[in-house]
């Protein structure tokens, strides 16, 4: 499986995403699933994919390849839409190229996936700044549909996305820092770590401050990250704190652990 | 949807229904989900269902005619194994029973189901002790077969599991009293039912105390219930304030909440 997030705050934007895939349980693998489209001082961009690993490299090859290419023109005009997300005049046409590119590769792939009994199963979650534009983030359907985050739910999530939900709910707003959305967001991913192996270590995080229009803080957050690891215990320990300080229920059985369980009878 | 739990703890097992019912989000019920079945001194057992509400009332309503029906004897041998919770000598042959019922409801409704498109999708927990066995606890699947919990995973959940699993896996053990589990299984609704409307109050609880053989404490915690609201209150503190507590990162960008956003410039 996986797990990404993408927080739009009024400081910027946060991308996570894991780096575990697996085809079956017996073939784990490490893969990045973080790409970014950048062109300093003009635009930076971030795609995270969830899904079919074939499905999600293949639309990210052919972006690159759509950037690579030199736009058609015919008379000075151009032949076609644009598909280049370095060439986006918005976040907005970002978006729509990445769902261009998902009908891309399903019109190539699909109807075989079909014929072996596979879905077209792919998300991404799209993310970032161009020019002028406000940062904006968008989740983009394998069918190459999307939507956009706004105020009232700034986030996005793809992948195993419930586990790692509550915690977010409850602590991110627009206002909230991208430190303090960057810390929300780990906690995030030990939630859905420790209930899901298919999520896992290291994971890739990118700190995107507002109108910088440049790659923001990077980092690869490997297996033994002595600040995750903190993170996870203190975390672990709060919960249990704070479920301890809850009052138990003034209901007419025996309170308090049973420390000396009795023993089974055999049946 | 639904949510429904239940704990094998060393001093009894708790179990827990919520009593939503929808189909389509313009026709929510309220719908109790939790059976008992009870001869004191001899046997209590409880049992939950999750999935399509027409196939776990008819399983309920097989089950209740299964008990009422007088065995079939020839010369005073059973003709066919017996089919009544109320005469099962074991908490394994209950669920099979359980299991059995399942069968015959597909047999008369699975293909009519296909016809229309729909899934056989039921589930049930079914828990309790009998005689002088010692209390067990058990997961049956659509298909009539069925897993048994123990010291390893001593709880089962159905439905919308898993917004409410992570406070269980960190909390309960084996060793857990009855109180505590409880508390705990509600915070786990509290989560549970934050995230997913199609979980919610009214919830059915029942504490069964190990070697009582008969039903324990039962309570319908309806949705104003002082102490849920006030676990539910205290638990969003608390939350707060473990995530408040952890170490913000030393990443290199801007930290401490940005009170005062920046103004978003128009794209």
């Amino acid at each position: 499986m996986t797990y990404a997030v993408g927080l739009l705050l009024d400081a910027g934007i946060v991308f996570a995403s894991d780096t575990r895939t697996n085809a079956g349980v017996d073939h784990v693998s490490t893969f990045k699933k973080m790409t970014v489209f950048e062109v300093p001082g003009e635009r930076m961009i971030v795609l995270m994919g969830s899904g079919n690993l074939a499905i999600t490299q293949s639309v990210v090859s052919q972006l690159h390849a759509w950037n690579a290419a030199q736009p058609k023109t015919r008379g000075g005009r151009a032949v076609r839409a644009n598909r280049a997300i370095l060439r986006a005049e918005t976040m907005f046409e970002a978006a729509r190229i990445v769902g261009a590119a998902l009908r891309e590769v399903h019109a190539l792939d699909g109807e075989h996936l079909t014929a072996h009994g596979a879905d077209f199963n792919a998300m991404f979650i799209l993310g970032g700044q161009i020019g002028g534009e406000a940062p904006r983030l968008f989740q983009v359907y394998a069918a190459g549909n999307f939507i956009e985050a706004g105020v009232d739910t700034p986030y996005f999530q793809i992948g195993e996305t419930k586990y790692g939900k509550p915690i977010i709910d409850r602590i991110v707003r627009p206002e909230t820092s991208l430190s303090v959305a960057a810390k929300c967001t780990l906690i995030s991913f030990d939630s859905t770590m420790r209930s899901n192996v298919s999520v896992a270590m290291p994971l890739d995080v990118m700190l995107y401050e507002r109108d910088s229009l440049k790659a923001g803080f990077y980092r690869r957050i490997p297996r033994n990250d002595p600040y995750m690891q903190a993170l996870s215990e203190g975390w672990s320990k709060g919960i249990r704190s704070a479920f301890e300080a809850l009052p138990d229920p003034d209901w007419p059985v025996e309170s308090g652990d049973s420390r000396r369980p009795r023993k089974r009878r055999k049946g």
